[in-house]
């Protein structure tokens, strides 16, 4: 396997853990699935639909997430939100990374000094 | 699926993506196995023997890690370090995770603001 094979799996692999804290937090204001991507580019995350989708469905059906059809526009949208069991999920996995992200500093700044 | 199922997976994804950035970081100065579980469990860093094992055996097949025996002890050690090319790797991976967490920062202060 090449280096950027390599890289770009252990960089999904980081995104994973990441994306749905991004999701949970972002759809406490309801949006489509398309505006969820441009909301998420704008802060520098990049996520594909064919990724962001299905993530959504599964969020769905572990009840973090509920949904809704809005025909206000040209077309019906399904809008998302995040329900207050994802709030009490989103609000646990903060405390989590904000864990990781200490220990990660310490971590990354003894390597800094090696 | 119960919160507390729900949550452990998630925190799992979560860890999954930075230990490997952890270990690489760490074995810049050797260490074996059980060495490097309680040097990452005084930072905070929880990993289990089953689960690091494996992942050592993955990075060194992946020539991030390298590993030799040594007999100076009581009884034989297998110690690993990172590989030049784990370095590289690792120095991508920090910037990866440091612009993670500045894109994450972003959107928990707007998520503060809600």
């Amino acid at each position: 396997m090449g280096k950027d094979e390599l890289l770009s799996g252990f960089i999904q692999e980081l995104r994973r853990g990441t994306i749905i804290i991004c999701v949970l937090a972002k759809l406490q204001k309801p949006a489509y699935g398309y505006n969820l991507i441009n909301d998420l580019a704008e802060t520098g995350i990049t996520i594909e639909a064919n990724t962001l989708y299905p993530l959504l469905r599964r969020l769905e059906s572990q009840e973090l997430l509920e949904s809704s059809w809005s025909t206000d526009g040209a077309k019906p949208r399904k809008y998302y939100h995040t329900t207050d069991f994802g709030k009490e999920i989103l609000s646990d996995l903060k405390s989590h990374w904000q864990n990781a992200v200490q220990n990660m500093n310490k971590i990354l700044m003894e390597d800094d000094s090696l």
